[in-house]
């Protein structure tokens, strides 16, 4: 008996291990709670990263299913599609697992009824977060809920909640148009979801991109990424990386309407010695072809005000950076009239600069929006179309010629180059010594661009 | 009588010497000659190559007369403008020096014939020159001629005459439109001229521009200018330097008839040491909208040719590189069709790789001229027109991404951005995701873009 006893307590112990770790290969929890202000740090599980065959098949599965080149309109890619085969797929491995142990008695039947809820309840948020993506995650749902305590994950969340609250608020502008939902796998690791409206009534070229890459980095292409050129030691030239980010910009047709650029991002890389270097990017900053103080000023003021919940210090400085960053040399202007830009933060802690980030994330809309709202309707000339359409050349301009995210994108190997140049706009022009005259509206936005203000104090 | 004798003899060698010196400094000789295919070189003169002051101050207003910023139209530039006030003042100071000389005797009558003699040639040569270029070269038609057996001038020439015959040819072919002349000057050293057509019957914007400039360059500017990467050694980080060249981009309206680029250059750099260190680099290429093939045959064949009177191996050879260099490679697809392309190249000899380059230059017209002759009223479609519209935008990127030219040109102070930037389309389109049909005209264009061929054996 105390023989039998111990076989039938290890046999329900080997079991019970089983389905604990299918369900967590599932990611069978519940949905990310938003993140306490400082979560304690998770302690890594060892020997449960590495799923069984069959679960890394459905996984890749699962992903196959949606990221292949598809191109579905925003209504398809919001509507109730049926859930990847890895999600029946993987549910019905872990039920025939569990089943297959029927009557081990009481505690394996409470399991059981557990693992079923857990997969009603799987369900639900899956249907939940595909009306509130525009597309599934590149990591996988289950992925991210296993790992929901990690930055990684719950940036990837951030990113992929800014995109559709983004999505949304402008296909609102215009009823007409559509976005167009790509989403893409990195044969070297990782992928995207593109989310494009071309050619509507309001914008004529609208991009919210998120990507999700990982694979090993060229010390070429990590200079690149790190604007304090601070020096990475990587083994035999390599260096392994992950870099996510959600990165938009909008070109709205009529010439009242500015031009809204926007980009978050988290990037680590490991080192040699395995150190890992993390750090944070991003701004949003606005492109008018004509000026509007007003404008200016309540775009400036949401990002100040998103910064300074964090710390005073915040928008002053990024401001400059701003100024500076989008600084067309060979023209002696700037691209816009600025807003917020940073590279290479990683201080004061991990947590701290998340949650700033996502309060600059979480600014993009009510910047941008209002200004969209007031002046979509505005009538314009021919004259003002064309010094927008000669705007849009400089802004071509500075972002094949200095912008170090086109730039490191271009030089990344096996990076998506229709969603890296989705930031260009529909059309542009150049016109020989196009010089306007003294004290007309445009020389008034050049003057601001040639000499930045400040347009909150 | 001997004292007096050798006190005459004197003082009628040192007259002598101050005419003959003035003479030489106003450039009075007969118009450079065709060169003849390997001139003795020309031992230098020490103490004759700094003016004296007048000369230096006259050279400046002449150079300031023409080269303030002004806009001309082509028949204004070339109109029987009168000299500027140096050519007078020089040979006004010159006859005033000879005059004050009056009654030395026969030998001193015959030099004074001799002057007046000069003088009026060199009146006929300006008128001639004024006619023959867009505007007055950059150096100075005294200086050019003083310096007439040297490299740089005869460079200097080719470049000015295949400025304005191309320039000819296609103000011929659109006869309601006009180029607009600029000439500028580089604060650093040196200027140009700019030759701009722009939203013409035929041609959407065409620029055939000339520089001659000189100054210091910083390492990293002359890093980027040498394509085999030699490393040069520099005093101080500054290397002085000499760069001229004659570049040039025909962007056509009509979709059916092909885009066109050519640009010969001649550099000087010196080193610490005092070492000088040249080279040529060109090429003419042609980027169509569609495939003729007709037409690629013609233009390769006529480069071709042009090759071929030098050396059978150059062809193949700057053919190949011209693939490898327009190369888009974030996009797997060549700018165009090629033609040829060649860099860095110091051998055989200066004057062997000169008399190639004038070959090339002198092909320019036979090579583009016929095929816009050809194609200029062709019909086409708005769908031609827009697939025109993106080519124009692969085109742009290759400018502002890889072209080693332009990158050149945005890192050197005080150069001229619309004149560099001038190579730019007047318009361009990006559309997110466009890919030609299988088996269209856009997809045929595309796959010999993509796959270049050769055109001739």
């Amino acid at each position: 008996m105390v023989v039998l006893g111990h076989r039938l307590y290890s046999m329900i112990s080997e079991v019970f291990s089983h389905v604990i770790d299918s369900l967590h290969r599932q990611g069978a929890q519940p949905l990310p709670a938003p993140p306490r202000p400082a979560p304690a740090p998770v302690p890594p599980r060892p020997g449960r990263a590495v799923p069984v065959p069959v679960m890394a098949a459905a996984a890749r599965l699962f992903r196959g299913a949606v990221r292949g080149p598809s191109t579905l309109v925003l209504a398809r890619a919001l509507s109730s599609a049926p859930p990847g085969p890895a999600g029946r797929g993987g549910r019905r491995a872990a039920l025939a697992a569990a089943g297959a142990l029927g009557g081990l008695g009481l505690a394996l039947g409470l399991w059981r009824r557990q693992t079923a809820l857990a997969a009603s309840r799987e369900d639900e948020e899956d249907k939940e977060l595909r009306q509130r993506f525009m597309a599934p995650p590149v990591s996988g749902l289950r992925e991210l809920r296993r790992r929901r305590r990690e930055l990684r994950s719950r940036m990837e969340l951030l990113i992929m909640e800014t995109q559709a609250e983004v999505c949304r608020a402008l296909a609102a502008l215009d009823p007409g148009a559509s976005f167009s939902v790509d989403t893409w796998e990195r044969k070297e690791g990782g992928g995207g979801i593109s989310c494009v409206l071309q050619d509507g009534e309001v914008f004529e070229k609208a991009g919210v991109n998120v990507s999700v890459v990982s694979g090993l980095l060229s010390e070429e292409a990590a200079r690149q990424m790190r604007s304090r050129g601070k020096s990475l030691k990587a083994k035999d030239g390599k260096l392994p990386f992950c870099a996510m980010g959600v990165s938009s910009v909008i070109h709205p047709k009529n010439p009242h309407v500015p031009t809204m650029h926007f980009n978050y991002r988290y990037f680590e890389i490991e080192e040699a010695d395995g150190t890992k270097q993390w750090w944070f990017g991003g701004g949003t900053d606005l492109t008018p072809t004509y000026l509007n103080e007003e404008d200016a000023v309540h775009f400036h003021k949401t990002l100040k005000e998103a910064c300074d919940k964090h710390d005073l210090k915040l928008y002053p400085k990024y401001k400059k950076w701003c100024d500076d960053y989008f600084y067309i040399k060979h023209r002696g202007e700037r691209r816009g009239i600025g807003g917020i830009f940073f590279d290479d933060v990683d201080s004061p802690s991990k947590e701290e600069v998340f949650q700033f980030v996502k309060s600059c994330a979480k600014a993009v809309v009510p910047c941008y929006i209002p200004i969209v709202k007031k002046h979509r309707h505005d009538s314009f000339t021919p004259e003002e179309k064309l010094w927008q359409q000669l705007r849009r050349g400089r802004y071509v301009e500075f972002n094949l010629v200095y912008d170090r995210g086109t730039k490191f994108g271009l030089l990344t190997p096996g990076s998506r180059i229709e969603s890296i140049l989705m930031s260009l706009p529909l059309t542009a022009r150049w016109e020989y010594m196009h010089t306007p005259p003294e004290s007309s509206k445009e020389a008034e936005i050049l003057e601001v661009l040639r000499n930045p203000k400040d347009w909150v104090h």
